[in-house]
């Protein structure tokens, strides 16, 4: 098989992949508590109606709002405050015109009331007789039964990412498990006989492998699980047996290959043996990462990356995340936060490829700016150094020095 | 003590705690590849170069680069070819002039050499000549020892946030362990008369304890270890009693108090009587949330959260992180990134107080828009039904429809 036999622009080549992967998502249940960052599985529906009594908002008494209307300061409304409605209780009192009862905030409103004067709203005149200078509408300051959800309302959506406000929604309305997706199980293969153990000291010639461990972290951040297993050698065989058991034994396969051709050309090797559909994807209009493999097999996604370790680093955020989040159902984000900078110095590309560019940022004068990192792509503290990257974008033949451009961070 | 004694602006308010907070930071032990999103706890200094060894970026023939001074399409160097250095093997030759060996991407160089030829640009004559079309020069196509980090280079500085490309720079360097922070903890008390548990039914009046799970999702995602104690009725007595073990056994207190003023109340005498130098701000020019409490016992950080539920995460999230960051020694990240939208309505405000307005987003023609959510701050899903929130400054008197706003995206 030649390199680069099908080279798409990024975005192509994720699509090309995610329009034919029909991801198996197998749900599990979890605690409402600890699901933070899980995908719901389902959708999730509401039993009940939240809040599941009228609520008053304010402090104050709780009226029938005909007894103030036309009150003003200075012909204020009397009342008689006829008792309390303490803190989660039920109220005891069913108040008549001109009567009042002392309401709280969240609290519930006395029988007979519609709406809640605040105590701003009032004076006291003695201990059971209060002004209210201020009229109400029926129903001001107070929270309707179901006014925040209502029975049968979808509280969320299936695909969702579970942030700290749902689990707080959730719980507020009794559901203590939800039905997640799966965390896929990611094999992470290392390639490559200049490749030792971190564990172990370098000879000449060699080096630690690196690219497992970073790939391991992002697959974490991105919801996976990392399996990592054992350098393999450049070998066909062991490198096809450790990719076969890793298809088996999880959802996705990542090769990490060494960065040289022949390292490279073993690996699209292996990966095109493995089953259909195969190979998708065999080089991207990228830069740093051209090397990049997509491919399917038997519904499980399998992915290439180039060997130097920034490469590797940025070509998987871009192309595995998106993946690993279609693996659990959870369609990608549509809205990206990014920080507006201005750029230090013209950054050259080529127009027809896309470029990440690693940036330093500093800030002068109220002025935000993005300083390139240069420095080959087999250098991870170039990465290391960075605070977030530029994307050149693939129409654009490069950027110009004080442009504003927008950096993703780190 | 009266309600808002001593209101402050958000930021000041931090401040007014930050400045005096002396952290005392324990130490432990990680995995490096364990590390991710751990705080260092000190300087971390390289004890190796890397790379150990020149590394050829490029696949091809290492040379010795006068050879190849002048060489061009017309006028090619004829080099020999006596041999190749396989990747994670030390060279056995040593090349002389007219010599080439092959060399590889990430490999070695022959000793005597000191450039690469790329491989695109020589033409094979021979089984063992090559002709070079191109010169290099010295250095060319070559990573230099210690062109990464040289020993005695810091390479992560202390209290900074460990990120995946983090983790494969120490692995590159046999940094198998890092001393990190541990990881503060954080009681959180929940008090309230009308608070049951998630497990319960609520009666008619009561409702769910909502907020220490919101809360403790978000201690989580600051790196603290939330610690939920249960719920606490308004009594001053079981409260203070709760409070004070909460501080024997960990880092942080937060108090979830109810929404009624007498239940804020009690939680500011309860905070008052625990220490000192105690209270330092009560309430905050800020809506949703200004009845806010930051207190410091014993060099202890201890909120008092709104009750409600919108309220309390809004505030938590502005107010509390930083300093669970803080007992970790990590400073406030100096960038953010946001997303910049069209605010779709009027958003009238108060000069003098700042507001934080939840928005759901759309995309139109290009343009997206930021709808605000109105609703009570009682209501918790107006947070869950939003992509973002949008910050009123506390210099202007609100929002225009159709203006630029930055919205910080969940």
């Amino acid at each position: 098989m030649p390199e680069f036999f099908n080279i798409l622009p990024p975005e192509a080549a994720i699509k090309s992949l995610l329009d034919i992967l029909e991801p198996q998502i197998e749900a599990e249940s979890v605690l409402t508590p600890e699901a933070l960052g899980r995908i719901t599985s389902s959708v999730i529906i509401s039993n009940e109606n939240l809040p599941a009594f009228p609520r008053s908002t304010m402090d104050g008494y709780s009226v029938r709002s005909t007894d103030t209307f036309g009150a003003s300061e200075g012909m204020p409304a009397y009342l008689d405050v006829v008792g309390e409605v303490p803190m989660g209780r039920v109220p005891k009192i069913t108040i008549s015109t001109g009567q009042a009862v002392t309401a709280y905030t969240g609290g519930m409103l006395a029988d007979g009331s519609d709406a809640v004067v605040m105590i701003e709203n009032t004076h006291t005149v003695n201990e059971t007789t209060i002004e209210v200078v201020r009229p109400v509408a029926p129903g001001e300051n107070v929270v309707q039964i179901g006014e925040d959800v209502q029975v049968g309302d979808v509280v969320l959506a299936s695909g969702h990412s579970i942030r700290p406000q749902d689990i707080g929604g959730l719980i507020a309305l009794g559901i203590e498990m939800i039905s997640v997706a799966q965390r896929p199980r990611v094999t992470i293969i290392s390639t490559g006989d200049e490749l030792v153990s971190p564990q172990s000291n370098p000879g000449q010639g060699q080096i630690r492998d690196i690219n497992s461990y970073t790939i391991s972290a992002l697959v974490e951040s991105a919801g996976g699980i990392p399996v990592r297993i054992d350098i393999v050698g450049d070998d066909f065989d062991q490198q096809r047996k450790a990719a076969l058991e890793g298809l088996n034994s999880g959802e996705m396969l990542i090769f990490s290959a060494g960065s040289s051709v022949s390292s490279r050309d073993m690996t699209a090797r292996v990966i095109e043996s493995l089953g259909k559909p195969g190979v998708l994807v065999h080089g991207i209009s990228f830069k740093p990462g051209k090397p990049t493999i997509m491919a399917l097999i038997d519904q499980k996604p399998v992915i290439g990356l180039p060997g130097n370790p920034v490469s590797a680093a940025v070509v998987f955020e871009m192309m595995a995340i998106p993946i690993i989040h279609a693996l659990q159902g959870h369609t990608r984000p549509r809205w990206k936060a990014t920080l507006q900078a201005l750029l230090t110095r013209d950054l050259p590309s080529q127009t027809g490829r896309q470029d990440t560019v690693q940036v330093k940022l500093d800030q002068q004068n109220n002025k935000i700016t993005a300083d390139p990192i240069f420095g080959n792509s087999n250098l991870i503290y170039t990465m290391v150094r960075a605070d977030g990257h530029v994307t050149i974008p693939i129409n654009r033949g490069g950027l110009y020095a004080n442009e504003e451009v927008m950096v993703t961070l780190y």
